[in-house]
């Protein structure tokens, strides 16, 4: 039977991943392997390395014994996991990652919990926007449940680079590129999955440090019908410029505002949340809508998540008072006149490296906008939101949130 | 002395490149190395790949024997050149490319010419606007006609993989990515420029194919204050997936339209022109200007210069009558209008690929508008056009945008 593309089902960006695949070109569709954790090989390293002591863990600079790989073709599917001494991988020059950036990633932590465990944060949201990110640059899709499960035996292989101390952890880098080997632009018929894992020290070692933001109007980080939405490699190397204008102008990230209103969107590369006080008394928790432009971030999610339900009542968070939640547009105008007028409570940042990021000031329209921090450099939101994630994260206080890797 | 970042000079996209570089965190100002001819080694392969037959090639999956690298770190400048055997890079896993599309290409051709000799079409044009993407990105900048010096050295040793047939060439494709091995999101302090080369057969073997597009609105190419002036590879992985829907709605590929006004901006990845017919009979030739969302393509200007010198009287085209040139903004109803009243002559995208590529069909608001196209795929003015340039291309116009490389 005569298979057309024009048959082919429309997937939404949303949609449910299907393990039946379709060989291009053959005019017939096949179901083609996913990732099989029963076939998972695993080759140990006979030269670990020594572990670094923790203070001297600089971001993402280290790396553990080993990495997971899984190689996928358009005609074989996804090929055996791959467990490995951590080493360099050897690809062609043309390979479509190089000249296209056929490339995304996710980012994730694993903790040595306060009982002894090794635990995960949520890591089925990482896994779900993978997949996600996949779709919209024509990657290949896989079962997250079985990249979770092999992953999951990486990080007890090398459970003992997780560091001990408060505030540690060890990031997870899953990361997914096109490795075809022709310089044509089409989607590849051939691809790398990939995850490395890194020892990390808290983000903020001595406490918090509030950041200065340059209000960023002449780049932009997304646009609408653009791909802010996906944690893909498109959406950062643009980003690294624009962060080097703002230093030179004495801050420290970029404020992405949008279009002639000025609208919030992200900082640097985090999501932003702001915090009104209304005439009531009442706090208003505000961050931009999942639009399309904004990345449908893990922490966000868990703010939000943690914020509504204090405001339900299904929750009692302390010092967070009277609360409203909403995702909604924002103007820079408006939080310059909320600062004027002492009706803004602070503004924040979120993300998995820092957790919880504050924010001082703002350099918007040639002068710049101050926001309000209290003396341990938080505010009463950020605050009483950051000690709940950490608690959840480090199993201080119970939650569905954190995944036990390893009693 | 002390040396703050606040006072390094705020360089603008076209701003000239200089070799002074800084060196950052050491307070100190120095001249590092830049790409040095004198300095480059040659290594050659002691296997030589048979070169198949002109009639099998297909675009960018043959390469040639050799290829051209040089690597650049922030301390030490760009090292020696190096031409060695074709191979695959080796790469840490952690390099920036993989995980933040810290890459930019470019795309030339070199040509066995009408009287033997092998020519490039304009590569000072590539060399430029190469640099200007580095900037963008914060790759590192170099000497231009330096790059062009050892680049010719390489095409001169693989001058024997050049196809003699009519409409073939050599396809250039320099890169530049960044290879840091580390996962925070900076200026890569390490890169790899690299060179393949690619035997490639006329873009259409047997004669102009014009191609029906998929007018696109719900997704964007480029946006005001992104990065679609600069040829790095964010700019191409989000089209994929835009063309694999165009495709599945019988389109060959997706003409980007941009705003509510729908902006005609580019085509695939070429650069796109209409061709107006106005009530005295002459023709307007129409560009999208370079606003920031245009990829200032070497053949687009090649035209423009082109039909500019038809214009003003200074070269005598066939067919092209009396004509004006204007690169401005023109939207989709705009084409509609002048597609139902008889006054649209011809639509097509321009690129080094193809050269010229007409339009016959575009699906738009539900509707097909039909493009005018000619018995032989062409129009009138895209004709003239293209036997203009590939004279030049060819050696049988003498032309100074012809750049011998080997007698």
């Amino acid at each position: 039977m005569a298979f057309s593309l024009r048959s082919l089902p429309r997937a939404g960006p949303f949609a449910r991943v299907s393990r039946v695949r379709w060989m291009s070109g053959t005019g017939t569709q096949t179901s083609l392997p996913d990732i099989d954790p029963a076939k998972l090989q695993i080759h140990k390293t006979t030269s670990p390395k020594p572990i670094p002591p923790s203070e001297t863990l600089k971001f993402g600079h280290v790396f553990t014994d080993h990495m997971l790989a899984i190689s996928w073709t358009q005609q074989e599917g996804w090929a055996a996991p791959e467990i490995r001494p951590y080493g360099p991988l050897t690809l062609d020059p043309s390979s479509t990652v190089f000249h296209y950036a056929q490339c995304l990633f996710e980012g994730l932590k694993a903790y040595r919990d306060v009982h002894g465990r090794v635990t995960l944060f949520r890591p089925d949201m990482n896994m779900a926007r993978m997949n996600r990110s996949a779709h919209r640059i024509a990657l290949p899709n896989f079962d997250g449940a079985a990249l979770l499960d092999v992953l999951k035996q990486l990080i007890r292989l090398d459970k003992h680079w997780i560091p001990q101390e408060k505030g540690h952890s060890l990031y997870i880098r899953p990361v997914l590129i096109g490795t075809q080997q022709t310089i044509g632009i089409s989607p590849p018929e051939s691809a790398l999955l990939y995850v490395i894992c890194s020892p990390v020290g808290p983000y903020y070692p001595n406490g918090f440090k509030p950041v200065a933001l340059h209000g960023t109007t002449e780049h932009v980080r997304a646009s609408p019908g653009g791909t802010g939405a996906y944690k893909i490699g498109a959406n950062y190397a643009p980003g690294v410029y624009p962060q080097k204008e703002a230093a030179q102008l004495g801050y420290v990230q970029n404020l992405w505002l949008y279009g002639s209103e000025h609208y919030l969107t992200e900082v640097g590369t985090m999501n932003l949340f702001v915090v009104f006080k209304h005439e009531d008394g009442s706090f208003e928790l505000v961050t931009p809508p999942l639009d399309g432009m904004i990345l449908p971030g893990v922490t966000r999610d868990s703010v939000l998540s943690l914020a509504r339900s204090h405001a339900s009542g299904a929750l009692r968070l302390p010092h967070l008072g009277r609360l409203t939640v909403t995702e909604r547009a924002v103007t820079m105008p408006e939080v310059r006149e909320a600062a004027q007028a002492g009706r803004l409570v602070e503004m924040f940042g979120t993300g998995t490296a820092a957790i919880i990021s504050t924010i001082d000031r703002i350099g918007y329209d040639g002068q710049d906008v101050v926001i309000p921090v209290e003396a341990d450099g938080m505010g009463p939101v950020s605050r009483s939101l950051w000690t709940e994630i950490v608690g959840r994260q480090t199993g201080a206080i119970p939650s569905e949130w954190s995944v036990v890797v390893d009693e």
